[in-house]
């Protein structure tokens, strides 16, 4: 571990009260410190590095000219939000980042006051900090709401949506886009800087109000007109049209790592009488740390990693990554099935629709952040004879679940959901857990819900939806490497609603899904070391259900549990329906259902939020033993757990 | 029933390829004939009329103009669309429109091949469009997506979402924006409509695109300048800036009623070489019918009436409207508690919210067709201290279950969800249909959802849900009035997670959430008359579960029925969880959940669609005796169902 940084005035500040008593001529040092230490904790533990790095000075400016926590700061996605946490009472634990029990690797409520809104999907925080102004607004408090987002989160549709209705606040509400796409970026010189202060000044602020308002007693032809002649005298160095037509006072472009440049436009914005206001401030994403500069992805997230060289950790080699299979099966259908074309929303890689575009790059279609899009777009697509893949993370498909319901299921669309990230996710926590698809896909007509055991069954399942011409289809696997198990060299179609028998008994059925079968196996082992014969199988699917051999695995033996890496209303929950419509259960039916608890578990290792959770081997062998004392009670000595 | 109309040429044109025979001239006479059939066919069976007698001009101008159905005309929500079904071969059917049996209110593929995409959701017309020109794009195919969106439906962000990734399908993608707020429109004259025109040809076009692209080998800094200067010559009399920023070339605005201003500008637009193109059309809601253009909602959703008069048929007078019970008892709420605000995603008078608006309008917020950022926002407000009701419609709370799930559920915010047209809803059919949102709901940690048996219940739950601080809380309830039930005086706060006995008996125990309690009880009536002394519960509560009282009813009762408004995994998975989980299944039990089946239904009158769904008296009878028979078979001769 490289030595600490020296950070003597860091060390002075732990608070924004502490930072507000600086002079301005510190805060300099004071980024460089929080950047030092920055690096280093990330160092040490991974985590998100470019994107704090890249806020460091306007996380700085932001704490010193607001009075936060008052002031709520929201920041979007959260994953620059590592100087915010040193800055704000959290230094002390700032090594223990996406750690189990320790700091959350996004803002979080019940972790600080000076964290008023979590974040970790995208494009939240204009509508959530609208809902802090107006709050204010309506109870007569003075505090302002303020969202830092990046220029990506800007393309969700629900940013758009916020924009919209963001009149309401008035000048309570502040928008700081964080623009560190120096693709689209220009370089930001003095006059802008210069234009940007005055544009934010307050004689300025309210001349525009006055012409606005004078103007808007004319008609709306007038208004466009006179505001556009304000708007091209200014949109020749600003840019800001988009953000004035939804309403907005547009200040910018500014430096973000300028701090004489950030300062005197956040104090005007702070004491503006109009608004809301739109600050526009171009970063650079891994500012002041040479290797993330350099580095294609700007050191965006990280293994742990040596200070001095960044050289990164290396995992120990082992097996693919599931999206890898994935997209490599893809691929390989697609070379003799021009219908078949890859969506993802701005995770090409998290989802290998990167190494899909690298051999299919017209048929690859990144959307940005725009899950609601993706789905519907893929609707339209299908509907015209292509095979559309939308390959989206479980959490992150939420977002579009209406266009899953709406666009695709009641249509009977051939859409094929590839669902990353399935199940518990580790370091990301609760926010990012794939806990739910399967309850709110089985609950769908026409919907048909696989979950990979293995990244070679993830094979079978990929080249089974290229096939499945009927309907949508969704395919679900988790986060990380395969089990190890020999890829196929032929890809099977697997018959629609049929599971398998992994392992034959006579006393003890497992019923899995998903990537749970390894500890159903290692249960089964347990148990029959006990004398109990046990049955595993590999459902393959939560709908449609292999009623047969579902039936015949109940009917058969003296105990059945299923295991899912889902919440409840999902695998267990259809079985239990299916059982209960058939009858099985009215003469008696030791089953039970193994899911995820009713509660959104803390970022750990996934292995340890999966015995969190009891979907693990002992637990396994646990339920099966109490379901069989429940009778053995009566008869024997009662024995218990 | 008034007379048909004469419609002489009008007869002659079933299809759109009779329509494009027809010389420009005679295309005035047809729009008449086909608003006059149009009046003429929702007189007899009311449902939406202001939309459709808008759009009649650009109906015929469309099919008139382009090759559809090989062009792809996609129309946004889908009320416009009874001109369109008219045109294309559905005539025959048109007075059929949303009953059992006859055609969509909306349009629907399986209807006509004129319908390439169903639609009754907002805002997802550019998406689906875009689709279907990509596809073609790839295919190498000729026609074009064309979508037909409102101002209104513009709002919501996956429109945006849509705009921002348009550019893929170059001029295989047409979008036509049907302005008709008149309060945003401006008259447009002789002048727009020369310049819509001329800059809709293709020399123009072709300039501009040169321009463009010249330009682009500049910085982004000179083409934000040099594209602004020709912008601000036409944004003088245009007004497109927002969607030129999205990549579209701007055309507008054009009169929606002038087939001379709309014919020649549609031809230049499909013969563009450039693309995409959006079109800024303005036009009158209710256009031609003076009844409709008087009216201060231009008949946008109508019972039957007199094509003469414009009266209206009068639904018989009965109990409140459920959204009214909510809104009325929230405004008694929350003259007392100022924490109180309600938010409606542009459903004012659907959800009640229009009423809560007169008593408070400071504290209600209606943010358009905007269902994520409503949830979002509502949690902002929350987490400052206020008490947000959310009031959407379940199958519009589907566009928000991300935000449900991440700004919501994760943090324990106490926002309320008022989610009003759960269950099945009738004329609108399966796309308005509230089956799912008891199962997304209830799979959710920290969630509490309620379901109100009548009237007098919401009342309760509406008080209860006020005085809810720990966490967020659902109440949802059906489409349409309530069951004539006294209203309380003083509103109760009821216990979270506690049902109640409505009816007490000994063999049979029917276990219901929400309004079928009724059927449940004239089920009761049926069983006790055959000797099966029968309770009846109201469980309030799908999450969380009355577990104690389950529990006795489920060990007490020989067999037990759960009825719900709402499809798998909803309150029978989780009755039937805890009956597993606790072993209670073990021993045996006559346990049976009817829900709403696993198809997608078509609208019919709710009474009807209850039936074929199986939750209605009978089938609670008939299940209950099969399940009794099941055992019987097996001790008395055998008999069956």
């Amino acid at each position: 571990m490289a030595d600490l940084p020296s950070t003597p005035l860091l060390d002075t500040v732990d608070t924004p009260d502490a930072l507000r008593k600086l002079q301005p001529h510190q805060l300099r040092q004071l980024a460089d410190e929080l950047r030092a230490e920055t690096i280093s904790a990330v160092g040490s533990t991974g985590g998100h590095l470019g994107s704090g790095l890249g806020v460091v000075e306007l996380t700085v400016a932001i704490h010193y000219v607001f009075n936060t926590p008052d002031d709520r700061l929201i920041w979007d996605v959260g994953h620059q939000c590592y100087p915010h946490k040193i800055l704000t009472g959290r230094r002390d634990r700032i090594r223990t980042l996406r750690q189990g029990g320790g700091l959350s690797g996004f803002t979080k409520r019940s972790e600080s006051e000076y964290d008023p809104f979590g974040a970790a999907h995208s494009s939240t925080s204009i509508s959530a900090a609208l809902g802090f102004a107006v709050a204010n607004k309506l109870s007569d408090k003075p505090g302002k709401g303020i969202a830092v987002i990046g220029d990506g989160a800007m393309s969700a549709g629900m940013a758009y949506e916020a924009m919209n209705n963001a009149e309401a606040a008035g000048n309570r509400l502040v928008v700081i886009l964080n623009d560190n796409d120096m693709s689209i970026a220009p370089p930001v010189g003095g006059l802008s800087a210069y234009l940007a202060r005055m544009v934010s000044s307050s004689e300025y602020m309210g001349l525009r109000s006055l012409a606005k308002r004078a103007i808007r007693k004319f008609s709306r032809r007038l208004t466009t007109a006179a505001g556009k002649t304000e708007e091209f005298a200014r949109g020749l160095v600003t840019g800001g049209t988009l953000f004035e037509e939804l309403g907005f006072y547009y200040v910018g472009p500014i430096d973000g790592h300028n701090l004489e440049h950030l300062i005197p436009v956040l104090e005007n914005v702070r004491d503006s009488a109009e608004g809301p206001i739109l600050i526009h401030v171009v970063t650079k994403k891994g500012k002041g740390y040479a290797p993330a500069e350099a580095a294609a992805d700007k050191y965006h997230g990280v293994q742990k990693f040596d200070v001095i060289t960044g050289t990164q950790a290396k995992a120990p080699p082992g097996p693919p990554a599931y999206q890898n299979v994935f997209a490599d099966q893809l691929i390989k259908d697609a070379e003799s099935d021009p219908r078949i074309v890859a969506i993802t929303a701005a995770m090409p890689s998290g989802t290998g629709v990167d190494r899909f575009a690298r051999a299919f790059p017209d048929r690859t279609f990144d959307v940005g952040i725009a899950e609601q899009h993706a789905v519907t777009f893929a609707a339209g697509l299908a509907a015209q004879g292509m095979r559309p893949f939308c390959a989206i993370y479980s959490t992150f498909l939420q977002r579009a679940y209406d266009q899953v319901v709406h666009d695709v299921a009641i249509q009977n669309l051939p859409v094929r959901f590839a669902i990353d990230r399935a199940g518990l996710v580790g370091a990301d926590g609760a926010t990012h857990a794939g806990s739910f698809d399967i309850t709110y896909l089985a609950t769908l007509p026409n919907m048909v819900v696989m979950a990979a055991a293995d990244e070679a069954e993830l094979v079978h399942m990929t080249h089974t939806a290229v096939l499945h011409d009927s309907g949508p289809i969704a395919l679900r696997y988790p986060r990380g490497n395969g089990t190890g198990v020999a890829l196929p060299e032929v890809a099977q179609r697997l018959e629609i609603g049929k599971g398998r028998i992994v392992r034959e008994g006579k006393t003890v059925a497992i019923l899995s899904l998903g990537t749970r079968l390894a500890e159903a196996l290692k249960a089964a082992d347990v148990l029959e070391a006990k004398g109990l014969s046990t049955t595993v199988a590999d459902l393959r699917f939560a709908k449609p259900l292999d009623e047969e051999l579902i039936r015949r695995l109940l009917t058969t033996h003296e105990v059945a549990v299923t295991i899912e890496e889902g919440a409840v209303g999902g695998l267990g929950a259809h079985v239990l329906t299916m059982a209960s419509d058939q009858g099985l259960i009215d003469a008696g039916l030791k089953l039970r259902t193994l899911r995820l608890p009713d509660v959104f578990q803390d970022q750990d290792k996934p292995e340890l939020q999966y015995a969190e959770a009891g979907l693990n081997a002992d637990n396994i062998v646990d339920t099966v033993l109490k379901a069989l004392r429940w009778n053995e009670a009566a008869v024997t000595d009662g024995a218990r757990a």
